[in-house]
């Protein structure tokens, strides 16, 4: 069965290594890319989707969204993580042959979805700004949407708890207000953190191994992943990279390779634990309860890595060879 | 050796428990004990304090404290736990032989801790109001004490995540500003938390056998206990009650009962996480974190259940014989 999906994103170099992924796996029909500030600026992120969208031939069409969070101050992009412009090394030509969609991506967000009622699939993997100001706009979209998959948050599981601060991870850490709308709305959506991001992880021998036998699209995820392995060696402490973004894409091919966990989940949005992702997973009654009245949404405890890694492996593959 | 300590409390059914314990172990030497708003009104507190104080002949002086948290609206007295005026369904009577010291508690603290440097410990068990307020009036206090052992907060060790919202300890989120300055502040801070005084656990058969071994003083803390494990019984759904206030006095007495973590120590102050306690207890670097100009503070994280519980029954068995 195929999954249309809209791809919310703010490339980035594991934005760039999931856009790829999904238009290359033969079950997700990649409708559009709709970019939101982020990892890079909103300009740059909007350039390097058009750029992938030109460079690969990608019928997606792109709309370039909110330039900041809705409430918060910027955070800033990431330069530190994902380079100057927003693919590492790598860089867009200036003059690019494709377009941007005229309208804002909330905008078309909300069109997409009241033209296909209940066949888009909504997959955010940068802040949620741009789902939030759907959301506002257009409340109704929580009846038309298939399901909404999103890569961000931690909830403590697995040892994870942050990534930009000790427990907030740094897509809901950039905009916590739009995040605790979106994590709140009734509508399904699915949370991908770095409680199971962070159990997934492309060596630095996994990559070469992509580059080698993946072709030109192996060579390009090996190339713009080279500053993102640097950082990760400096700062980080290790060699490779986690599988962040392609993990929500992948829980769109098979979510057998996750175990979910219900219960409604609140953003803390100011302070010290500032997007600090918490969801309430027990029955208990208490006198003061401020997730009560929120939808039960479901956050990944468990991934299979191995299953996830040759999955990744193997589409990148197939879709070099009918290039 | 002795350790001399002022024990800040709301009594508050534990909060009895607590200082009859504190009194009662010839390790402790109970200096004062400085009254706060929380499980009861101030005024209640303070009286039921004093009439403990009447009852028990304590040498210990008895200052009114803080009648509301520093910023944030008052909660309100917990009557569904501690019944109407703090101590269940014993009533104190009205007038009382022995007077309240004329000094806010706040400043009892400050003039106490700088008559005896090094010399005092405070045991917090209610809402820290009333240590921020002298920490604020008086900041070379953090140099003169000799340790801060409180009871509050919950962090998520052992599953135990909340009592009065799903992430919050009542004490806490009595007055999170308070707590937020008290574990910010560059003294030793002890936590004992829910994650260790939810390890422990009074039966209805220890508490009735502590009735039967331990006279009038047996009898007093199972008569006041009554209302509490009523609460329990309905609300909570267990046969007997938490360890919460008298852990704090333990870990004066034995500090070997406890096991703790090092960490700085920040409050959740509004939102729907409103007076989550949050450690950071790894030392990782994170390009956005309001933990690390703070002291690092110790955090409860596993407690011997059994050894405590037959400190506390002899404890009390011994005081009842020597009277």
């Amino acid at each position: 069965m195929t999954s249309k999906i809209i791809l919310d994103t703010d490339p980035g170099i594991d934005d760039a290594m999931a856009i790829i992924f999904a238009e290359a796996h033969p079950q997700i029909e990649l409708k559009a890319i709709t970019c939101v500030y982020g990892n890079a600026t909103i300009d740059n992120a909007t350039h390097n989707a058009l750029f992938l969208k030109q460079k690969y031939n990608l019928q997606a069409d792109v709309a370039k969204g909110a330039a900041k969070p809705i409430v918060r101050p910027p955070v800033g992009a990431t330069v530190v993580v994902h380079g100057e412009s927003g693919l590492g090394d790598v860089l867009a030509p200036a003059e690019l042959s494709v377009k941007a969609d005229p309208r804002p991506a909330y905008q078309y967000i909300i069109d997409a979805l009241r033209a296909e009622p209940g066949e888009i699939t909504l997959v955010a993997v940068g802040p949620l700004t741009n789902l939030a100001l759907a959301l506002e706009a257009a409340p109704e979209i929580v009846t038309l949407v298939k399901e909404v998959v999103v890569m961000g948050g931690a909830f403590g599981v697995n040892d994870h708890r942050g990534n930009v601060t000790p427990y907030a991870e740094a897509n809901i850490h950039d905009d916590p207000h739009a995040a605790d709308i979106v994590f709140g709305a009734a509508w399904p959506v699915v949370i991908i953190g770095l409680d199971v991001t962070e159990q997934s992880f492309f060596t630095k021998d996994y990559l070469d191994r992509l580059r080698d036998d993946a072709a030109e699209v192996g060579q390009f995820i090996w190339d713009i992943s080279r500053y993102y392995l640097k950082f990760y060696s400096e700062k980080v402490g290790l060699e490779g990279c986690h599988v962040h973004d392609p993990s929500a894409i992948a829980y769109v091919i098979d979510p057998s390779l996750f175990t979910l966990r219900d219960g409604p989940v609140r953003v803390v949005s100011d302070g010290p634990a500032e997007g600090m992702t918490i969801q309430k997973f027990d029955k208990r009654q208490y006198m003061h309860d401020e997730w009560q009245s929120h939808a039960s949404q479901k956050v990944g405890i468990a991934v299979e890595n191995e299953r996830l890694l040759s999955l990744y492996r193997q589409t990148i593959i197939d879709y070099s060879q009918k290039r």
